[in-house]
């Protein structure tokens, strides 16, 4: 049953879809009209509210994390959920884990952590930029997921305050500069992602890895394609995301 | 420190991954040599262990996830981690979801879900030939996920157990033949994922699916591409997976 | 040197094409600003020309084929540049080869294949729209093409007026309908390319295809990758274009 | 009719393909079996014969240009039809042009322009390694078309023979060191192709190439993806070819 301070995502056979926070005797205005949020209270999720000039029908729904991140303010080199999730795979990230994220950016990968560590676990989000903290810090207060992360607006180049990290993601706009912090900081095993959109970052990350005692490195990258879900007629959509960004994943030894 | 029952992976340098369990006193025989076990114990993750006729030098990793899976005994039909790790972000798994999983197969996609819902959370795998039902099982224990699933030896043609489910993946050589079945489990706004290997069964699930009340209804593929890790001449590898299986997904709403 | 008559492409540095023919004495309209066309003649390709309200230079080139059909009036269903290269490859066109187009559309392929199989060959444009064949002839004119071309304003379900022809283009709404016909018109060993957008289309076609002495039966689809042509940051553009059509390839043998 | 000294493809159903050249009065030996050659005169292409010790019925076609330079002596470096035939669009490669192609190594895309230049055109094929001038040479003669073709055994460093080419393609291990060279035979107007398989030559050559006065500079890269064409389980296969090379293109101006 939905209850006051619930988020709720409202889904229209259009695939339009707004999110709103439920506050009991008040109205939200939206794009396409207002919502009058007592009439959410009460009903069960999968259910169907109608508003708007023309009375459409929008379906009650739980959103899901990507629902959210897809839903921020600050949509600038948000992480795609087609990497966020290999990301979270190939690091082997489980409930318990202690993660450094940087930078943190908006916050989308810090909360897929946060998710997944579980109150037994713990990220900790590093961001140099006050405005990129704020707005992370916002953001994860807003999904909930704040608990869980331990946000700290500090340059990486003097190094991280943890040691014995099991995984650490490296998002920064120059990752190959800081490959001797993050060995500092991963426990014997521990694993490494690094966002690389170009290739010259790429080559320049490979280069430094080489540098230190990292084994098992890989470079991926991720073509998602879509089709229209049309049984008589079914083809991918015409236009795809052609590139996001490389990944690269390297696994922490003690020496070489 | 490593210790008696471990597992630990020996990562040789071009790339070999061999999985063992440690037994104090003991000597195990791999293909690349016999490892005497009692140099392991004491060791930490990251170090290093020399064995075989050459004195190759080995690093001691913990097995992640995906090591485990891919060292299974029976890897037909195995769920790629491109697939898996997406299935797991579109269904939105996190700690404490009640999930079903059928059919579970070699239990690679059961597991992946285990180590999310985590104990608070359930994983209901429903499988149906009992040669894959005892192999699921000896899986799950090895990799000591069994307490978080409810393994079911049984056909889902006549329905699950559970209602309220938070998600259901469905994955049996029929789909469209059970999808009213996954609507009387699943919650109002509960996730489905249904893997489909071919265009025909996209076509005949999207038929189905459509029949009753689902939404957000998507289809999609996902294409992993590796580049060989040198960064004087980085390229992909020459070959590639082209193809392991489309994606359905679709969201249970009450009524349509 | 250039001369009235000819057809002129303008490059812009950001990208942008004109194509005109010159005409002496004349200024040419375009979005970008009036050329004097006077301006144009005794110029060499590779050569500059200024005008506009900026002063932009424009560099004057040649227009390629790909040029003139991305120029054309009607774009709609036009083939790519990366099918209709595939095309002509795996059709085997050369210099003196007898071939079929239907349904000619706009032309662009009608002409591909006339540029290839030159004067001692012959392209059959089947087109059963008065429109389309209207606006192919003009096309094929405009390209200098028409003379290699024979185009016929009908249906093609009675079959068609040629026999042994080295390779058959069948791309139409319904290509599971004819393929009998195309079998017919086909020289033995003769090579047919299916223009199939659709899973569904590829599914009836093939099916057709086996009831007919076809061999060597193949699909094929093609993902074109542009990058951003930057050495510093080098790296595939955002998007790109994810699916225009399927593509299937048969050869026609005596009998079974 | 097939007479003496034709080229046949022999094509089993299980799509193994042998490609012999008729000689009355003998008998050709090969994997799967001894051919009576005199059973192939007078037959018609698309027919059959039958031959080996299990009475296999094969296929008699005429042997497309894939199929030739599929079934050369030498495949390293081959360049692959899909690369092949959209450098042939791109660079606008049409009868009567005039080209030149560098290095030549075992002429397949020697021989893929010459077809289309035809007796009216010319292609200048350099080469500078000695085994693989003769190899092309033999290549060439083979196929038939070396009379459109001028072959040279020579390095690239001192420039080009030739001026005013409509079009060049590039495909050496250090084409950044010949920038020069091919702009200088060039027309105004005229088209460069490049082969380059790494990220890094990509890198380089782009650098050159904005020190010249060429424009329009594309890099591309084809990803082609092949169906198993059974049309009740329509599915890509498996695995596909993930890299051959990079293309860049660009045209001459004057000046800039």
């Amino acid at each position: 049953m939905i209850k006051e301070g619930d988020k709720v995502l409202l889904y229209g056979d259009d695939g339009s879809k707004i999110i709103i926070t439920v506050e009991a005797g008040k109205k939200k205005g939206t794009h396409l009209g207002h919502v009058d949020m007592d009439e959410l209270i009460g009903k069960e999720y999968g259910d169907t509210i109608v508003f708007g000039k023309n009375n459409r029908v929008f379906y009650i729904l739980k959103p899901t994390y990507i629902d959210l991140i897809f839903n921020m303010k600050r949509r600038t080199q948000i992480i795609y959920p087609k990497d966020a999730s290999y990301i979270l795979f190939k690091l082997d990230i489980k409930p318990g884990d202690r993660v450094i994220d940087t930078g943190v950016g908006s916050g989308a990968m810090c909360g897929a952590f946060a998710r997944i560590v579980g109150k037994d676990g713990k990220v900790y989000g590093y961001e140099r930029r006050e405005d990129f903290y704020n707005l992370a810090k916002k953001n994860l207060e807003y999904w909930g997921l704040i608990d869980n992360v331990e946000l700290k607006l500090r340059d990486i180049s003097g190094g991280f305050d943890e040691v014995n990290v099991d995984a650490l993601m490296l998002d920064v706009p120059d990752p190959q500069n800081y490959i001797e912090q993050c060995w500092q900081a991963l426990k014997g095993g521990g694993k490494m992602g690094i966002i690389c959109p170009t290739t010259n970052q790429v080559q320049e990350v490979l280069e430094k890895l080489y540098e230190y005692p990292f084994i098992d490195v890989e470079v991926w990258e991720n073509l998602m394609r879509r089709y229209k879900p049309n049984p008589e007629r079914l083809r991918p959509f015409d236009r795809m995301v052609a590139h996001t960004t490389y990944l690269v994943f390297a696994t922490k030894v003690l020496k070489k």
